[in-house]
């Protein structure tokens, strides 16, 4: 993140708090990421917003649009930024709100910054005032058949699609999930891509690998001692191309990693975070209950670097 | 106003608006004096807005709490200051919206700023943040009996309320409208009185005189050349000491004014607005469609000031 915003202290109040994004299309794991990390920090320290409301129409008047609810056209984008810079300066806004079941917009919410602040959504990054607002940017980037089965899974389940609503739904995003929801991975600090291993036949069971691309825009934590340079370790750190031909580290967290050797990075990293007391144990939960330890140990640089980031501020 | 927000440019995009309050309680004429303003220049030039919307509360949850919806604790304050700020800078904002028929908040609307912002409401001169958005405040400031009468004519007619639910609700607010909506007269570069003339028996059609206190907090046109000093004429202009005691120029504009003098006194001060062509005729409508010269010669002087403002900072 290149560019950061000239904050302002709050005059007399508060002081201004740490932002996060957590960018990426929809279904690819934001509320999962988000939710650990407010559990862990607790909620009267983070607050945690969802960008994904600044739609200028509601269902009804959208059906006319050429576009879809992605398309920055379709949203007070003005307004988001707007709304990410009062809140890095500390203040409240008034957040519109669109409900989901009945796709109208409805009563807006007061928005209290606390310490920190996680900002997830589609559109966090799409423009150079939002991306300002932040001191770290996540991009969460997993394949785009392990999304499409995530979406289709949580629609239907849980929003009451049927399987064809939710696929033609993906049919018609498609132009602009590529034209506006994946450039954004660009802007990020760090990249994060759940998916199974390839050349690997582990059981069913097996928690999806992490690949996290360490981007130096910010500092990460030196992990050289825990994590290893060989392919062939469980858990092992790589310096390479990215897709851009940018140097970045990359950072492979197997899901077949043994206790012992993910408990060392979780402790290690925790140590940085030089926090008393255990490992936070709501770290590395999943949206069904079951728990994985590349989720764990990517909510823990994530807390590593909310806590940094604190720490050098005040 | 002597406290006037330091204002920053907008980057890259249009420039500072001027910013107009008109304060007043309830039914006070708020909605006709900001009308014939907007007719007047444009709403390609005007932006209106009421920020009596900025209500924590619907209807039902307020029902339960100890104030009326006049009550600063009752309001989102902090975000009527920051709105006020950001649209004096040029910014726009994306407004809450209560429906007064259903008593209910609903979905915002977007707010940007033209060259002129009027900005009519309860409580736009509450606080220290929200004056220092303002170029030139206005309070209006009729007689309890004419306000009450007007408001119980409104709200009986257009509103759908009986007399006596209009009375009991105008006795709800009473502790509050003194508490928290007539304070803020001190803060009014202008205090506009419509009343009778009394000691006068003017038949019933006559309009409403005004008494247009206008304080040295700005500069007020030189109309000493047209208007007299003395009380027997139509329009005088006098040196009083105002209800708190500091000195006050009081223009008094009499109802029964002769059409050849406001017209003298309406040309006096469109002359020094140095526009061309004639006053505009939209000037001086009530809300019932008839006219009234001491309304038109108000809004005049208004315009004088937004025109005086814009030329000053540009």
């Amino acid at each position: 993140m290149p560019h950061r915003l000239i904050r302002m202290q709050r005059a007399g109040k508060g002081r201004r708090p740490v932002m996060l994004a957590i960018a990426g299309d929809s279904a690819s794991g934001k509320t999962t990421l988000t939710q650990g990390l407010v559990q862990a920090l607790g909620p009267d320290r983070m607050t945690a917003i969802c960008v994904d409301d600044y739609h200028r129409h509601n269902r009804r008047e959208r059906s006319g649009q050429p576009f879809t609810a992605l398309h920055p056209e379709a949203n007070y984008i003005e307004i988001m930024e707007q709304h990410l810079q009062l809140l890095a300066m500390g203040q409240p806004v008034l957040k519109p709100v669109y409900d989901h079941d009945t796709g109208e917009l409805i009563r807006p919410v007061l928005v209290e910054p606390r310490e920190f602040v996680v900002v997830e959504g589609l559109l966090p990054l799409h423009s150079k005032l939002t991306r300002a607002s932040f001191d770290i940017a996540v991009y969460l980037d997993p394949p785009e058949e392990i999304r499409r089965s995530w979406k289709i899974k949580r629609d239907t389940t849980t929003r009451g699609y049927t399987r064809e609503q939710v696929e033609a739904e993906l049919g018609r995003r498609e132009s602009e999930s590529e034209a506006f929801i994946r450039p954004q991975r660009r802007w990020a600090d760090i990249v994060v891509r759940f998916a199974p291993v390839t050349k690997r036949h582990d059981p069913p069971e097996t928690p999806l690998s992490a690949e996290l691309m360490l981007r130096p825009t910010i500092e990460h934590p030196d992990l050289s001692a825990v994590v290893g340079e060989s392919d062939h370790r469980a858990m092992h750190l790589k310096l390479l191309r990215d897709t851009d031909g940018r140097p970045v580290d990359a950072m492979h967290v197997h899901g077949y990693v043994s206790e012992e050797e993910s408990g060392l990075v979780k402790k290690a990293i925790w140590d940085r975070v030089a926090a008393d007391g255990p490992v936070p144990p709501e770290l590395g939960t999943l949206s069904d209950g079951k728990r994985s330890d590349p989720l764990a140990i990517t909510q823990l640089l994530l807390l590593f670097h909310l806590l940094e980031e604190a720490r050098a501020q005040h």
